[in-house]
């Protein structure tokens, strides 16, 4: 119904000619171009979605910021212009290229739920108001600028429901991303929606994301033996000594760990390639050792070799980090290196560490998670890389772009399925919140109707279904929209991490059947009495009556 | 077992800092910093995958340009240098950083299959080799970059299969793209793998794809009547006269069609506000009228009103392009769609009005498509957006890069999952064909092995599974791949249309039931014998032997 529109009439109107855009811009569709008479229209535009993600009933909204920056640097360049006079018919009057040489988007403004809420179906995400030749314009890149942000901010906050609280979220997905810009994207919405951390240290740099990570297999097996070490040398962690062949040390230590009476006969001879490996890296980064267990064999070698290196370290002050679990039983693996733990802790009296930090990875998504929660486990840390980051489980959020007014006349945008007619008229909406806290409803309204009080007695109608409706009792009204573009830069944008603090109270503040993984509880979302009337005025009056035959 | 890796230790080592890098990068990783001994180690890391994608037996592979691009302009900047220094202990050598200064992929060779070209899992895409600083600094880009491409391109390839060659396929997909950059790689890697043109007017300009579209429901709905058209008249095609009213012409073929004998009764009155779109539309673009016709309802307005709009462009010497169909039961409708067109063409004379193009879209993907087979329908063209660009079906691919060889000793990455145990060895492969010309089995040999010969018999492995085994007799030998990087820019890359017209022949010379949708026979992917002992032999040499207790 809704995917194309933006740039087609271009396209079609220039044969296989393009029109120059911006990098970000994407399609720039000058469909309006003959038709002077229709450009300075006054129109409004609702972009919202039809359907929440990933079975579930509610949707985090990401990708207003970018949104934001792109109108506030809109404009055709001199090039863009030039571009479009070659490829439209030499009768396309000058005005025209003055009429594009001078827009911006000035004379639009952008209303909008702040970015991180919850939202749902049917309720705009943005009201974009303007010129009609202007706001078409916008329509495909903010469709792409908010369609994969907020259905990888949401894909997060799922994977961090079923994760819990206290677990650590990495993403690691930039390598399995949609292109490059997939991968960025997905690490800022990623820790919008509730991750706690990324391995991309573009993004790192890019938005102040903290960064986390191992090394990875090919380092592991890059090395053959610890014999190839040369810089031996390790200061201790408060410099008041070195000790001058730390492979020893380490050597030492595998040899104490494989006799220590308790853990006598779980391995026999570890690889000697990952032990160099483990043995640089500690070198190299003494403070940060975590070290990916799973090259060979996690318990027979990755974990006594592991053992070895971090014991090492203790003895000249430093605290390992820890491991990395990247195949295998996660749910059984973990639970066998926390014994492993604790017996050394016990055995060589090294308080805390039984402690020592588990990460897992490997194609971890909700229900893997979910798996091992109802397994039991011994993970601290999770690094969720393909599912997350290219929304494995549902690849594309609907987001739609619909024509509500034009000249102060509403629109109603029709279809055959119910799901797919648009709720005309410049609207407000409202967050309706009961006595528990909870949000109960949102509602849509005219721009001119009163706005629902707290204690007041408010009908709210299913847009479409003249049966469903209930009355509320509101202890709580919040309005949803606010203006974020009245024409120029206003405010500072929040900054991400307030952003990501918002969602994750926001979500904390939903009922819980609302947010359960499988068959949560529908959200609530109606009209006040009034729109609900006009709809269906609007609606009878555009539709074709039929001829029987 | 392979998300990752890259940037990792960098992000370990610097805490919460970043490692910057250029836009197109992905993550940096230093992890080498501390370990100046082993900047020089000379790697061979191999690039494949492990699974075709959407349940297939065969990928198109894709990406390559933009891996030899990112390269030939691969440089540390002094900024980024700096920032690097900053990040790490001061403790760090000043040799390191003019190191890293100087490094740039000079010493680095790309060995690679041609873009474009059908490929199975396991064969080596691309082999990398050079020093392992500045390998391993590739792995994440080059993962990034051909993973999602490649997807994308197979996805096409499938849909090309179902809809058949006659068709016209559109990608439609920018605004449900996972960001702006997957639109944009979309619309490319679409074109490669079959599809015939995109609406994205960006790509359009950049890779010189051909554009197609029509115009969007907002157009429509944004007009209220005719009378709102100032500007009135249409000159004649050839240019000898002006239709001083055309609106009016267009209402008079309106009320022709209405009362046409063999339509009457069929629709009353037409959708008024669409009939101004349309009218406006063509009088816009008289050459390429091409109208959406389901935003009120198709049979009953949409059609007619096309119809008219048709006929009277049709007096003025040109011809309309076509209808798109977005919405309801696409075989039925084109079906109602092209009798009411054959009904027009007889009854007002106008030949060749019959063959008007059908366009259809609406979340069409290969089992819609399929669908549309079997119910029979009059579509001549296919726009398809969000399950082609986000890969609905299967949204990641798994390439990984693994070391297979350093300082000239072969490497193996082990694994619990015998199909993630990587095949070691600096490696020639060679597609092997039957007397038939179809390909029969890929075949990886090590470096030095003669190749393969035609005519002589040769026998093929399965690389794990021992009693899989075939002698092969070729009629042709390919070797596959070709050094595209020999540390230097060297010849000019294929255009973007040279590698689609190599997809398509490629995969027009497959054995048709390896191409099959639903259950397709797989294609071999074989070693050589000394391959095979040789794999085996470092299996066992690496694999850590148990203790019973």
């Amino acid at each position: 119904m809704d995917a194309k529109g933006n740039g087609e009439m271009a396209a079609a109107a220039t044969g296989e000619r393009a029109i120059p855009v911006r990098a970000i811009a994407g399609p720039t569709n000058p469909m309006v171009t003959p038709l002077l008479t229709d450009l300075y229209q006054f129109t409004m535009f609702d972009l919202y979605f039809r359907k929440n993600p990933f079975g579930g009933e509610y949707t985090v909204f990401a990708g207003l910021e970018e949104c934001i920056k792109f109108i506030a640097n809109f404009k055709l360049t001199e090039d863009e212009i030039s571009f479009i006079r070659d490829s439209l018919p030499s009768s396309c009057e000058d005005g025209f290229f003055d009429y594009l040489r001078g827009i911006d988007c000035s004379d639009v403004e952008v209303y909008a739920i702040s970015e991180g809420s919850v939202v749902f179906p049917k309720v705009p995400l943005l009201r974009v108001e303007g010129p009609i030749a202007v706001v078409q314009l916008l329509e495909t890149p903010f469709l792409t600028l908010i369609n994969y942000a907020s259905l990888v901010a949401t894909n997060a906050a799922r994977h961090r429901f079923v994760a819990g609280k206290s677990k650590m979220l990495l993403e690691f997905g930039l390598r399995r991303a949609q292109g490059p810009d997939g991968g960025i994207g997905a690490s800022k919405y990623c820790y919008m929606g509730g991750f706690d951390a990324t391995s991309n240290v573009a993004a790192g740099r890019l938005f102040g994301i903290p960064l986390r990570g191992t090394h990875s297999h090919a380092f592991v097996s890059s090395f053959m033996s610890p014999d190839e070490i040369v810089e031996k040398s390790l200061q201790s962690s408060d410099g008041s000594h070195t000790c001058e062949d730390f492979v020893s040390l380490v050597q030492t230590w595998l040899n104490k760990i494989q006799w220590s009476p308790s853990l006598r006969g779980i391995f026999g001879e570890t690889n000697q390639s990952e032990l160099a490996a483990f043995t640089s890296y500690a070198l190299a980064f003494p403070s940060n050792f975590l070290a990916l267990v799973d090259t060979y064999d996690v318990v027979r070698s990755g974990i006594p070799n592991f053992c070895a290196v971090a014991l090492a370290l203790n003895d000249l002050g430093y605290k390992a980090v820890g491991i990395r679990l990247d195949s295998g039983d996660l749910a059984y693996l973990s639970c066998e290196v926390r014994k492993f733990f604790c017996t050394v802790a016990k055995d060589f009296g090294v308080p805390g560490f039984e402690k020592t930090g588990i990460t897992a990875s490997n194609d971890l998504n909700e229900e893997t998670l979910d798996a091992l929660n109802k397994q039991g486990h011994e993970v601290d840390a999770y690094g969720i890389g393909t599912n997350l980051v290219t929304c494995f489980a549902q690849p594309a959020l609907g987001c739609v772009f619909k024509l509500v007014e034009i000249n102060n006349q509403p629109r109603i945008k029709l279809s055959e399925d119910v799901s797919k007619v648009s709720i005309p008229c410049k609207k407000r909406s409202y967050r309706l919140y009961g006595r528990e806290g909870y949000p109960l409803v949102d509602i849509m309204t005219g721009e001119n109707e009163p706005s629902p009080k707290v204690g007041e007695r408010i009908l709210c109608r299913h847009p479409f279904n003249e049966s469903k409706r209930a009355y509320v009792v509101p202890q709580q009204v919040e309005e949803l929209m606010k203006c974020y573009w009245p024409g120029k830069p206003t405010v500072e944008l929040p900054a991400l991490k307030d952003i990501r603090d918002r969602c994750i109270k926001q979500l904390e503040k939903m009922r819980p059947d609302h947010m359960r993984r499988l068959n949560p509880t529908p959200y609530k979302v109606s009209v006040s009495a009034k729109l609900y009337d006009f709809i269906h005025f609007l609606w009878l009056n555009e539709a074709p009556v039929g001829e029987l035959q």
